[in-house]
């Protein structure tokens, strides 16, 4: 009996069995972008249970159980490991049709060679199995991330933090760890006295008094070096939106100095600082060479409730309204006119922006290398099968996919690395398709560079690590 | 020969034909939400010709048949039935690759057993044969709501609508024909003459002299508990957006003495009396346990000329912009951090809000029971083919789609209940098309629920009806 | 071996090659929305090879090139015509996927009978033997819209263009070259020396001195009957977005006051001052019995440093926010309600606007004649396979499609005819396979004249050129 997950899940005709099969599938993984923990790698964490690696910290599982129904005991509550996932196990089979089916299937076959349908029948006999496996050596955080094929890993990391993992990680990790600078504390002004704790602590971790935007800027910018020395060459903002609104150095001192006396800015101040302080960081990241990515257009914590009594990244975020193009114009235009825009990665959690987005993009490449500003992977709520479809469609429609810096698996979780499988799979069997409708030769000199330049060579190659 | 309408009508694959005829195709209907007459069924109405039942008051045809460049007289004019009918037969060659065209074949196929093309050659027979058979008693509303095997309709009305023809339909007829709340009215602040008007009827309808908010509330709630008693388990909201503005009962207070002296609004007044009305109603749905559907986004009354000779929903709406996600999150978070937050289902009519909808639903969804907060069917511009297939991709990819309630009509037409048929066909196609592509395990044990559940079960076990 | 521009080129099935071939491929071309130059074809000139024919003005292929890291010398810049074409033919192939890729093969297959794949190993041989051609009479800029059996070209002029070539086409050439009047430079109040320069221009233009509301008016009008004169039956409007505010002719007047002495607007002005002219020419439209074309959404000249250098319209244009149908329904509602609404077609760049755009076209058919007001073909970065598809689909989920005027290349090039066979194609392979998948009936009756309509016969009936 053929697997659910087999040699050819999601390849639809020959050609794209070819494409993946031949010029993909072997490829290393250059996962540029994600949310793992350098210290559980440093500490080749080892774990008890399928429930720890899988569900302790996922909130898309969460979600997809608390819309089945189940009680949030049973997703970050005080339920036992094994109740717990017997839950999930009961929510898989109605997440047919969501990326989670996909996955969850994808993740038991590739690290446990479990092809079981995850469901109350086998739930039982799956934990076992995995958690069993989980708690040999060869199933540690490392060796998790080796058994992928693994060639590097950006982890995401605050400007205050000492990156002492990464350093250990350094000279006893084959695999590399770099960190990614993401500054996103300093601008997030609307609680002034979370704002001023955190000025303080980059202060310390820099070593400079910060008493005025100069000092400010000298305090990022330490970090920044101090990023640079331990490998860091991408720094990545979550923004809800672009910033932009012309300001003087005065008037940022100004709302500086009102912050750190506890006071609220309006909101054409706090405009203002974002917009400075942002241009300022992306002028550090051009200095350095560096790749900056924006991620854009989130909502986050609108549920206020659940937020109070468990805090933000635990499922209560959802997909904003639609970016306005003028401000992140202009913001791009100002770094550019200058001469100071780096090479950027823009990301979007809207679709409907997609079109505006990559032709945006295409406004600030001038020549100078090849898509120098890009338009980054499917992100989030749409890294699934089609949001991906639609991304790279879109991409290729109104830009260049050739250029494409490719796949990012943007996780918490140690078991997600097939998800750059998932996403060649799906490209190779869009390019596959293509051929067979004509739409494009059917010439290996033209569709193999294509199909190795996404899948891997492009991240390595424009990122330069 | 084989006719247009055949068994395997939009059926692509053999998958597909077993899914709808196997699993959806015997299954009753239950129409949560549509614009019926209750009084035409309590007087089991029979028509004399098929454009009565038709094209009296169908503004989808009307618009279609005035692109095509049919004169008013035709559509809501003095025209005899017989022409009007052949200036539609005209126009519905025309109407290739629009629903139009495929509703109205289905339509004669499954209440009259007509396979003609319908076409000026074809007109006058059509007319005549379906016209006669109408006139039959076993063509009657109430015949034609069963023929269809439809187990429950909610019709939509108005708070101040005694109900008198649900009670005599009560006792009278074997499908349940239930009320929905739909208090449209006692927002719509732009003419204080019309609202002062409405007031003055609500507050008759209810024993209450609305003379305050707190008179107001109370002449709601004591019609919401009429249409309680009344078998009424649903409420149903038509928004061009959803209103949040933090505002004070004595604000409300005034505003609501400026609309009955005759006094217009300021914008910030309108939406904070808005916002006020319409928590306190929420609060009422909640209370008495009830589902509330929420249809935004569209833009009605465009044109005038037209909307001042023949009044509204006569065919000059459209969609409008994208919704605000800022306020919509605030207004459900208002009534979720209060507990008092009803089951929901969130109706979109601007697809580029797809997305962002669904994921807001989720982010109300606590797990106290499955998909509390839901996404609701493709409605009126979005319900065609193209719509409800990107409206069931979207939810699948980022929602449940084995949670979702299903179709309703939306129509005030006795004869659109094959748009039930027409939705199951497209689901089971859809589905049949991911098996077949092996994107879904083949498995009855998982599918035939999932298509059970949306075709039917999902909407009488969630609405409780 | 099969070509890659072969008979079946995007046509999927037999049904989709029997409607091309049979109903479309041999209708003539009525291409009413272009940008040549109407003095290349009076002076039949004669291109010296392929760069100045296709790659002298195309800032599509620019922006190309540019992502792909081609340095502005090759694009702009003073590098020679071969070693510029050069560097396009390293371009090419990266543009996999991209419309240019489709576009580039059509066009040398059509033109010059070269079947070859562009690329860095072709591209001396291609260059040299295209060039040579370009040097034979046959292949002068009258001659190219000949062979592409070309009845009618609507060029875009500006009110000031003495329309001196038209003229002396019109006696000349046996394709019939129209101006379309477009008077965009009446409504940019960005800097008001320009527009007091272009004010001047045009009362010279028109032997009208301008000095107020009125004149400028009277010089508008003066010019809208020269172009009657010559021809003209279209209008065309390319606006960031449609304006509606309302507005005294005392306030327009001071506006134009401020504007004349140097002074800028307040946006306020800005919006009246535009409300109000563009309603006055608008009304010309209607009264001269021409159709008028709104292009609306493009966001221009994000890259200042680029602009500086190099001025508009050189690939430095992005798509823009969504509409607001709020003021589209406003200014169309203004001009129905007195009756002088045109003929008009809508053309959007944001496709998440489509549905929005589509039916607000519907709003303001009275059935006064088919399609009065219509959505238009896909436009700019939306004009490739992609676009086209989703436009077509939106256009037949929402709107009649049978209506639709159809196709345009909106070019600059000389070389880019075969636009219309591309959209020929990519709408035949879509009526193909709804008919394969029995969404429509396989009756000649019905489809023929679809598709003969939309290829050719819609566009000539509905513009009356």
């Amino acid at each position: 009996m053929k697997h659910f997950i087999n040699d050819n899940f999601l390849l639809e005709n020959k050609t794209s069995r070819r494409l993946y099969h031949e010029f993909s599938a072997h490829l290393p993984v250059i996962d540029f972008h994600c949310h793992l923990s350098p210290r559980m790698i440093a500490e080749d964490r080892q774990f008890e249970n399928i429930w720890e690696a899988w569900l302790e910290g996922d909130h898309y599982k969460w979600r997809a159980m608390r819309t089945n129904g189940v009680s949030e005991r049973y997703c970050t509550g005080d339920a036992a490991p094994e109740e717990k996932f017997s839950k999930w196990a009961e929510t898989v089979p109605y997440t047919i049709g969501n990326p989670l089916y996909h996955w969850t299937h994808l993740e038991l076959a590739r690290y446990f060679g479990i092809y079981d349908l995850l469901s109350p029948y086998t739930a039982s006999r799956v934990y076992q199995e995995s958690s069993r496996m989980l708690r040999q050596k060869d199933f540690s955080t490392r060796s998790l991330i080796r058994k992928m094929n693994v060639e590097a890993v950006c982890t995401t990391d605050d400007p205050a933090d000492s990156l002492e993992y990464h350093r250990k990680l350094k000279d006893s990790f084959d695999v590399r760890v770099l960190p990614t600078f993401r500054p996103d504390n300093i601008i997030k002004t609307d609680d002034p006295a979370k704002f001023a704790a955190y000025v303080l602590k980059l202060g310390e971790s820099s070593g400079i008094k910060i008493k005025d935007l100069d000092s400010l800027i000298s305090a990022l910018d330490a970090r920044h070096r101090h990023f640079h020395e331990n490998g860091c060459r991408i720094s990545d903002h979550g923004l809800d939106r672009f910033y932009y609104s012309a300001f003087t150095g005065a008037e940022i001192n100004r709302s500086l100095q009102k912050l750190l006396s506890g006071e609220s800015l309006t909101p054409e101040e706090g405009e203002k600082y974002k917009t400075a302080v942002m241009l300022e960081i992306c002028k550090m990241n051009h200095a350095r060479g560096w790749t900056q990515q924006f991620h854009v257009g989130a909502l986050r914590n609108n549920n206020s409730r659940m937020f109070m009594s468990m805090g933000p990244d635990t499922g209560w975020d959802s997909i904003g309204g639609g970016q306005d193009p003028v401000r992140m114009s202009q913001f791009l235009d100002t770094l550019d006119l200058s001469g100071q825009l780096a090479k950027t990665i823009l990301y979007n959690l809207n679709p409907s922006d997609n079109e505006m987005m990559i032709t945006m993009a295409g406004n600030f490449n001038d020549g100078s290398m090849a898509a120098k500003v890009q338009y980054g992977a499917a992100w989030w709520f749409l890294d699934q099968m089609e949001g991906m479809n639609k991304h790279l469609t879109d991409l290729s429609s109104l830009g260049l996919l050739r250029r494409f810096a490719g796949m990012v698996t943007d996780s918490r979780s140690f078991l997600s690395y097939p998800r750059h499988e998932y996403f060649r799979r799906i490209a190779c069997n869009l390019i596959g398709c293509w051929i067979e409708k004509g739409l494009v030769p059917d010439e290996d000199d033209l569709i193999k560079p294509l199909v190795e330049d996404i899948s891997y060579r492009n991240a390595k190659q424009f990122l330069g690590i």
